[in-house]
């Protein structure tokens, strides 16, 4: 997670003018990537000073929070956007400290999952609630209107990139 | 770069609902968040296919093209957010291509900088513009009104996060 190392530098301000007059989807793109890591790295900071905790660690027991059941690794991996080797260490080091536990369901020996124990489901729902209010601490100064139309106006952005992906998955 | 590898997988879906009823801010930035995933995948797949070129590469010389009289490795770290031994990494790789230079400035021989060749400006003037290009491509079914809107708006959320940080570097 290089990211979280980095120093909190205006991307926006930096890539912006590559080229002179940007067209609007280009300043649009720039100014939603520099908010996004602006905020990212907030949660970053917040994570690691009051609980001490990363975010693929978060990420990671968010997913098992939603899965009573637990998940296997490859779907934690997948889930998470965290290599598989990467969630192998993420889960050892959550279950050393009583967050996590690897159970075998029963019926199928070859089948490990990782749940989330009684204390992991407890600290994860405060780190839930606390992420929430940080977001709502960092959306303070803009109109409560202003972010719901955000919400539905972003919506038509995801959607109109979504029909125009090139990827070997797409076509 | 683990998130180049990561399969498509929309992070709004996975992570929403962990808490069941989110709060407008929170289902804002899930939004933002899995948007700019989407697209930043997209754009990675399109300067690997059409370019054999990684964002960081992209990045990089998106650097050197703006600054012609070059910049220090550790200047270049710092506005890409790549680690120092990466950008060392990644500035030998596109020496060894053509498309950039290693200097030292007339005056003081402890300093070193890198510079764009000429190829190197060339080929990222195309790459910028294909860049551009994609964006409108990506966007092409949203209000422009809209887009417009937008980047303003997500200004208002850039600035409030920016009046609430609580990082060292700011208090």
């Amino acid at each position: 997670m290089a990211e979280a190392e980095a120093i909190n530098i205006d991307l926006e301000i930096i890539v912006h003018g590559a080229q002179g007059r940007s067209k609007p989807e280009l300043r649009l793109w720039l100014r939603m990537l520099s908010t996004t890591k602006l905020i990212s790295q907030e949660i970053r900071r917040r994570l690691r000073t009051e609980f001490g905790a990363t975010l693929p660690q978060f990420d990671l027991m968010a997913q098992l929070y939603r899965e009573k059941d637990g998940l296997r690794l490859g779907e934690l991996s997948k889930r998470t956007m965290v290599t598989n080797g990467n969630v192998t260490g993420l889960v050892e080091r959550l279950e050393a400290d009583g967050y996590v536990r690897r159970v075998t369901p029963d019926g199928d020996r070859r089948v490990t999952v990782a749940k989330l124990t009684d204390v992991g489901t407890t600290l994860f729902a405060t780190m839930a609630a606390a992420h929430e209010s940080w977001l709502q601490d960092m959306m303070a100064d803009a109109d409560p209107r202003m972010i719901s139309a955000l919400w539905s106006e972003i919506g038509a952005v995801k959607t109109s990139a979504s029909n125009h992906l090139s990827g070997s998955a797409y076509e």
